[in-house]
């Protein structure tokens, strides 16, 4: 198991690196008679495309999905789905200044380290393209959930010092830093463009929110939800931290002002009235929304001069050429929510085995 | 698969309830020929131990380990460690008043939610007694890694407000709080000791360091380290957020300044300059320090009366009794070190199979 | 993963060494609500017992078994069951002749090759013994099973020459080798006998059958309900082939006859007018019984002088004392059944995942 | 998990239908550094590709792999190797008259009882076609375990009542039967012709060994290496039965017979000088020969009219038309060493983890 797959039930396996033939993934687990064809799976990847905006790098792919397998008159069959779109645009001459240098803050080194060789072109499997597959599949997740009313959004709440103070929806697919803040959205959508003539990148956080989701979700213990959800975040690239509702906050809170206290709602069902928790107690669903935030370091790919070494360990300077976002935000927003709809496909078909 | 199992090759599955018969954990896929005895095991499970001073609850037990299996004449066989803990100090009649309430900021009403039904005696399993099995796994695992000279420690370095400014090794285990900052620590204490005259808790946040890791642990995509690092930390009860190196504070920073530069050491060993990336690549292991940090909410737990519903869902008041921590910090200290050593232990077995 | 756990959803894993202080197993996803206590799972380790007749060996343990977790006020919670016996009854001494040799049809050499050492008393992990796990695991399974009518039983049907040729399922226990058959059994009692005095073993084939399956059953492709049935034969010591339904002589036949024509029931179901199939078409469950047979080699353990080398690839004879049974089958049947009801349980719990 | 994966180390994951778009495979874990090219692989793909003789069915295809991903100047990279095969010559029409119809010994009736639906277009994934992406990566497992000098080969032993006696490995690949007895062989053709004629079929047994197998490999208990052969085995369409070594007929010895003394080798190494066992002892490579043996049902599909009912559970006739084979042995030979070739390379990366 060389750690492509992800999931128990709802289980998927990515492949294909940023410059060879094609990335996918296969979905095995989906069960039977959901409604899925490539127009569902495209929605999702065309938020990821790169080439949409100012705010990501220049590759332009049209990144067409073909479903090779697992649907039948336009119905899953419970077989694998294998989804696969062809790499069409990838320029690996930019790479070969470079394939003998440890890029800063890349995996060239630490993927030598561990295989003693690697594909040096477009960072391999390292690269941001990888997350084709988490997409394709997490739309995938998104139908079969849809069929439950659960609801998945995530949008662009930091980029450096500038913090979202709204959440309005409406407005997050309508900048290109998918901010749902329409005030500080122009803000970093200057900041960004200020970065990249500085030749330098920009980190941030993304939120990412999921509604409707039913209480029980997630396995006591090690396969609690938030432990999937923090497993799932953190194995995107370039995120380095996550949290839960109040998150690291929380350590700023007493346990009086912390605790969300349980109510009856109108219609009857059993609610909290705070969510502190962020939708998960004891690392099972209370039926509040889902609340999860990621931390995303600044792009290591920058245009200016580095100090590096060299694969014979010699010391070397290096500037980053090709295609490269100066922030991963707007992109990150859709694998995020590609992730959480992946955990929660699976849990939601766990939970399935929780009573006699 | 319930969720109790972690782990791929070093693989562990925690049972037991708060107030059962025992709590344990089968260790499956230690390599054999490890020097290994009660003892050894029994030392981490001493610091996880409750009442070792007024910063912990008054439940006392001697958390005595027996080895059940897997250790013959002093070594491991490669066959399953079984480790089991009696439980000889439970007071079930404590619990018999709230076992119709949901209390605030447990896991009362998901487990219901999941599982219809609830051992409510201390919680059950979602008692913070569960990680006894993890601690004493992560003793394995410690003495797995010693053998390669991984050392990992940790230590509070945030309770509320109060932020440790330096790192003294040594005086970790000297202070009840477990905080590495000898001025800080007596500080913390105070805290502790005035929130439980509130009758409230405390929240703050755990950091854990492993140096001597070698470099390529780790794998690709889904089972990043960093990855599987969030997953394990994520699952500890309390545990509200995650980060690595950076982590949130990346956000923050420009590439330029995140990059970590690579240079030749004098032993003529590659690292880098700095270490934002907290020791992690791409998903794998730099040989760098790994640095880790975890937030925890505060205890839910409180002596105060809070607002709740029972299971008919009536509105309620409840004012939770027992013997319970003020700050979960000092006991997170060694349960997030198991989970670190245990992360390692299985990503070392796995490395073994990443060439031909 | 030291291959010590079984299942995807009912997961076990078992533990636990001949004449290590216990053996014993943990089962997790059992659902909850289940009604279960010691005297259920008591039943099937009772039958697995030695010492219950002149067939097996003289060993006489009372396998008491003892419910660590998982049980509150007589139902499963969803966690973890953790099962217990204690080994009061193992005399080592009997093995200290011969931890320097390799007996032959034992697992001593190949342990040894593998771990480079060995817990030589009693054959450590690869002893019968450690079925014990297994049967208390299919206790369990055999309870859950139980609600929706499913049925599962085994007896011996081949020992050497002699076959039974009636199923007369009230005769099974009530005669020590588990024969179906009360005109072949005494001649199989007789024969087993004889065995003895030549201190010789003897092999042999059980048939276990499940009726009441649900249709639906086992996953397409690798997980077939067939081939999981295969694995969890072929694990269990002594066993060196299986088959299903026609088995091995459906090779003999032609398509015309082996094809099991579908017909419609009086009660409106679809059945099957023969059943070579043995209830499996395509590796999913017809709702026809299941049958599956097993074939046991000679234990290995004979009193006669043999031919080996010891560790140090010197020649030597080898005479294998202590308390051996002289065929494996009237035990065998509990296990395989055991075994066969692990795989149904799973398969059951799995099969809610398979639709919308 | 939908069952498509195969291994824990070496990981398969299989895809696609009979007459969807393609059927393929990825192979997650495989080590890096692996000389690996579409020849390779390629060349086990044509041994298991029909029309290659009156023996085997109609339907032609090219059946031209392609690599996705994985490999990197004819190297493997450590990450997932995705092979796909485009299926081009697929007749579907054919199907449409069988469409409500349950073909007897077929898994029309069995998929539609699990998933209420079925892609009943030449079988969908229950097609012998589903054989592809696992003889791909048994290829690339074959160009694994040849770095250390395991070889893998099969043959039909058996067809219907005919038995070969010889094991003549240069005869295999002569004669459409891939029978290793020259004088049996053509009869064994013979009466695959008169099957034909007959409008019928023929079952049988292939036997499928390996030489140069490490001693050590496989793990106790559940994961034994006769276990995953066992569940390799019986996850081939149409096998009904598999034996190790003397398999069923250890049944017939006594244990005097059936043990193999173990005696030093004039190479200084350890061996049996029997191989009753098959290569396995206690579920671990004794580094003897491997013998397995897999018996295959007669083709489910037949000419002649059958008996059946319709999805209403009406009473009908069938008559399977289509291109079909008479027997399923000679491509059955090349499927099997795919799946014991995927067994070993999985347990020979686990087994590195055997030991500190």
């Amino acid at each position: 198991m060389g750690g492509s797959s992800f999931g128990t039930l709802f289980r998927i396996t990515t492949f294909g690196e940023s410059h060879g033939p094609a990335v996918g993934v296969v979905v095995d687990g989906c069960p039977a008679g959901l409604e899925l064809d490539e127009v569902v799976v495209q929605r999702d990847l065309d938020r990821r495309r790169v080439g949409q905006s100012r705010m990501t790098s220049a590759r332009n792919e049209p990144d067409a999905v073909r479903i090779l397998s697992g649907v039948f008159e336009g119905r899953t069959t419970g077989t694998p789905i294998a989804l696969m779109v062809e790499n069409t645009n990838a320029r690996s001459q930019d790479y070969d200044t470079i394939k003998d240098l440890y890029r800063p803050g890349h995996a060239d080194y630490t993927w030598e380290a561990k295989f003693g060789l690697r594909d040096y072109r477009g960072g391999g499997r390292s690269s941001a393209r990888e997350t084709v597959g988490r997409v394709a599949a997490g739309g995938v997740a998104r139908a079969l959930l849809g069929t439950i009313g659960v609801r998945v959004f995530g949008y662009t709440t930091q980029l450096a010092h500038l913090h979202a103070k709204q959440l309005v929806e409406d407005e997050i697919e309508r900048n290109p830093m998918r901010c749902a803040d329409p005030e500080v959205a122009p803000q970093m959508v200057a900041l960004v463009e200020q970065a990249r003539r500085d030749l330098d990148s920009l980190g941030g956080v993304v939120e990412v929110r999921a509604s409707n989701v039913p209480p029980g979700l997630g396995e006591p213990v090690f396969d609690k939800l938030d432990a999937d959800i923090g497993k799932a975040m953190l194995s995107i690239p370039a995120v380095k931290g996550v949290e839960i509702g109040a998150g690291f906050d929380a350590a700023h809170h007493r346990g009086s002002q912390n605790n969300d206290p349980f109510e009856r709602r109108a219609d009857g069902t059993i609610g909290t009235a705070t969510n502190h928790a962020g939708g998960i107690l004891g690392g099972i669903s209370t039926g509040e929304e889902l609340i999860v935030r990621v931390a995303a370091k600044p792009p290591a790919s920058i245009a200016q001069e580095q100090q590096t070494v060299n694969r014979m360990g010699e010391s070397a300077l290096i500037t980053v050429k090709g295609r490269h976002d100066p922030t991963v935000l707007p992109r990150l927003v859709p694998v995020a929510e590609a992730m959480l709809l992946l955990v929660l496909a699976d849990h939601w078909l766990r939970q399935r085995a929780a009573r006699v």
